[in-house]
């Protein structure tokens, strides 16, 4: 009998391979008692630099293997390394408890990981995970223990987890390593980032993979669909063979998209842009046929870090990313912090409800020099490629013309001072907030564009946190009033000749493509492994059939009922 | 040189006189070795009851006085000394720690106050007052002092305080007592609600009155705009003494309109009802004229206790309310827990933006033995009066159907054990989730009627929570995006022959009034005491002129220009 394992699809694709199951040993720390602290203190600070000696050598060698990107993390983890934050209370908790530094590492890192696992916020819930990678690493270095490691696979795997750290997979060996499936984790966890970069399918979330499958059964990872099976029958494995092969076959048809332009049945054209946190985002961009950034996340500059980033630090990110795109446009969106995405240092006051809070837009016209900062980094980046700017969270006429004022302020100041600054910046706003939904025809005279940000749109429509479980249900993008509000903007954009792009996952979504495409969104901005397969969609639609389809979505009663029409008449027609 | 403090405007109404400093004498408790913890016991089992037969005392007095629904609040405090939950904890303090009565008392009564006060509840707030004062009085007497009460005034007096309990707003003497000011509270806080039913002007939250005013010093109370001033001038006291007679004609005039209809210059009539939340309510809403309940808020019921009312309960509160109010319309809504208003007895989970989270029609789907017990209560009632029901925080259509497919099973049932039920009780839907109000022409053809609660829609349309202070600035009832929705819903209404009602703040507003007039609202619910005002001016309006003033405002750009719009068009024109 085959075991039928569902997770989370992380990385799309299917393999079919022999189970390795990579457990970590437990590291015992016991507490002790020291008298020579110093001589404590001296065995960690030389613990450290081994740990950090080892890392610099994993850094470089991800980085030749992987890319630089991708030896990020180590990065990160030797920062951790550096953090006086981190490492001070550790030695004084060894001085003033004459502890073992193993056990005060153990304490401290139990306190920061216990914070920033709390802090509901996927990014920082990443931190924790590279503290506790970091804290494993060098508790074994402490011990004289050799930590487990999926550098020694020597045949081909498919592995099987609890989760994987980020040592782990950068350590995969593509040759070997088939693809993996985990225990916990979700789509954005740094595992799946690294799978989906490294084109091996996994699957994550399943909750109880490891305590199913056993060394070396033979297991199938469904990267498309979240399924994982360990002892295939026959007829499964002839069944996922032949799914294996329709993928790649389909990957290689995509792949001849790359270069083509966006173009309908009948000859309508519209833009597949990408969204990018970080400028090594860009080459993934152009591998896969982004005609444009759509949106660059700028938090990731501010996030991770003890202060605020410089003017200049943020100039390089944006400069970089407007020379590597070559004169393509990328709309950048000011800071959009708050909500889910805290930044410590800012000391922000907790809220009861904050994704109706003090956030992005907001926190920007209220902190005025770091937004003033961020917009001179964007103005003189201008010089270098061709910048759109948009500001976040716009709920009312007044916040726009607020944050337009100030950008014009800066760069009258910059072209006084003498500094090149593009002359035609187009200026635009994320319309993800309902009252601008609806005031889109009085926005539209004043904005050069609007973005809808649907992933926000609709939570804040429907009254429905989508992090929340018990009332996910209600995040619907087919729901018609979603749809009303998106003909709305368009229709109000193109009135006064102004385009509109989505950079809501909405945009990449096969069910909506159709009806986005029939409303007459110009722009469509997804992740950069999903445009392909969009363009393809696309090039097979005709708009005029389009339009009367989405005509007929607005007037029916549910999100279900849109979704079964797309599926009958479009996507199976 | 006169001090002008401002602060909340909680009691409509001025008054001059002199200031009368009610200072609560701080009870020290001290913590002691008790060696006979039975003995210590016994004393506190005797001051308890010695606590509870004053209480009654004082309910019994308050009852005559004010009415039973004012003594409600001494019944809730005699609970509180009966309460197992408050009560063994402290004697368990005694036996365990070996410790005096009021030092257990004092550590108990300090947990429960810091956990209902950090509930960021309003009424969990309010039962962390009742604490607060249930324990100053019997530690009162387990010390054996005097606690300072306000029935020894026999002059008249403005008394100022830090804030006044639940017992000195019950023991103020109307006679002498012309009004209050506070430090802290807020419009809804219990002395807020008292002074408004005792018909004295008050001022709250002013933060400092305490420390700016001394004894005996002369003071005005202007409860209309929420200013107080000390020591006022020749001309202050002349300026108020206008005021003062301005305001009394006023509410003679409005008297006058208690048994009239509201109808405009034209002849449009509309209805004004009132919002309630207990049957004791229910007397006000007559006595200022209200022509319907519009919104019977049924939470109430289910809060301040340990667990859910009966069936019993519910049937005889609801009969009560429709049977007092003659066969006038009362508008039932279904449970809206959840959000800010938890019930701990359900012990739901703590979410991380309760405002879009599991609430309301959302829980009662999921919990449906609650729900249709509160669904029987209201169909059994439905024989008493004139009763339609309807549910909160609908934001789908499929919501609606399940809700109503429910209600009709449970009324199928009754009728088969022969309980009569009401044969057309009218079902509506609460409007305050935009997707429900940009999809109400596909809800107007399901419902018998929509109330639109504007305080809800508010904070959803422009995505800010407004007891969050850095961002209650968007919360703004006349901001275009709202009105056009507001008119959404009544256009949709009124194309399928259905009636609209409106329950929120922005109801009983006289800046919103006249834009409502012109979109056809026909219900207005709001406070029972604003509604002669409303009365007053609606009859003062012009439908036909309103609706093309409302007409306007909807191409308007922004909340400042509508309300100056309507500021100089319609209240000064």
């Amino acid at each position: 009998m085959s075991i039928m394992i569902e997770g989370i699809a992380a990385s799309p694709g299917i393999c079919i391979a022999k189970a390795f199951k990579l457990q970590h040993q437990e590291l015992h720390v016991e507490k002790k008692s020291i008298i020579n602290t110093a001589e404590e203190i001296r065995r960690f600070e030389m613990m450290m630099d081994k740990t950090k000696t080892e890392l610099e050598g994993i850094k470089a060698e991800t980085s030749q293997k992987l890319g630089e990107d991708k030896a990020e993390i180590f990065a990160a983890h030797l920062l951790i390394l550096s953090d006086p934050e981190f490492i001070q209370p550790i030695k004084d908790k060894v001085t003033n408890d004459s502890v073992n530094a193993e056990f005060a590492l153990k304490e401290v890192a139990a306190m920061f990981i216990g914070l920033f696992e709390n802090m509901d916020n996927e990014y920082m819930r990443e931190r924790a995970a590279d503290i506790r990678d970091v804290t494993k690493r060098l508790t074994g270095h402490l011990l004289g223990q050799q930590v487990a490691s999926p550098n020694m696979i020597s045949e081909e795997v498919v592995i099987i987890a609890e989760d994987l750290t980020p040592s782990d997979t950068a350590q995969l060996n593509r040759q070997y390593v088939k693809g993996f499936t985990t225990n916990i984790g979700g789509r954005t966890s740094h595992s799946a980032i690294m799978a989906r970069s490294m084109e091996i399918p996994a699957v994550v979330g399943t909750k109880n993979v490891m305590a199913q499958i056993e060394n070396d059964m033979l297991v199938i990872v469904d990267g498309l669909e979240g399924k994982v099976i360990a002892n295939p029958t026959e007829k499964e494995i002839a069944l996922y063979a032949k799914k294996k092969a329709a993928f790649e076959n389909q990957k290689i048809e995509w792949a001849k998209l790359k270069n083509e332009k966006t173009i309908t049945t009948d000859g309508h054209q519209v833009e597949l842009a990408a969204n990018i946190g970080t400028p090594a985002d860009v080459q993934g961009v152009l591998e896969n046929g982004g005609e444009a950034i759509g949106l660059y996340r700028t938090e990731f500059l501010y996030m991770g870090r003890s202060q605020l980033p410089t003017e200049e630090e943020q100039f390089k990110a944006y400069k970089t990313v407007l020379e590597s795109m070559e004169g393509k446009p990328v709309v950048v969106r000011t800071l959009d912090i708050g909500g889910d995405k805290e930044l410590h240092y800012l000391d922000l006051p907790k809220e009861l409800n904050p994704f109706l809070g003090f956030r992005a837009i907001r926190l920007c016209l209220s902190m005025q020099d770091m937004f003033r900062t961020q917009l001179r980094a964007l103005l003189r980046s201008s010089a270098y490629g061709n910048l759109k700017i948009m500001f976040p969270m716009i709920a009312t006429l007044d916040e726009f013309r607020d944050a337009k004022a100030i950008l014009l302020e800066e760069k009258e100041q910059l072209q006084q001072m003498g500094v090149q600054v593009a002359e035609n910046i187009e200026l635009g706003i994320m319309v993800e907030i309902p009252s601008t939904a609806v005031m889109a025809d009085v926005f539209a005279k004043e904005v050069d564009f609007f973005s809808i940000g649907t992933n926000d749109l609709i939570q804040y429509t429907l009254a429905a946190d989508r992090m929340n479980e018990r009332v996910s249900y209600l995040y619907q993008p087919y729901n018609p009033a979603i749809l009303r509000l998106i003909k709305n903007v368009i229709d109000a954009a193109h009135n006064h000749g102004k385009w509109v792009g989505m950079c809501g996952e909405m945009a990449g979504d096969e069910v909506a493509i159709p009806i986005l495409l029939g409303l007459g969104l110009d722009e469509f901005s997804m992740s950069a492994t999903s445009i392909l397969k969009a363009r393809s969609q696309i090039s097979t639609l005709s708009r005029a059939d389009m339009m009367s389809i989405a005509e007929k979505t607005l007037v029916m009663k549910n999100a279900e009922e849109v979704k079964q029409f797309i599926t009958s008449n479009v996507l199976r027609g």
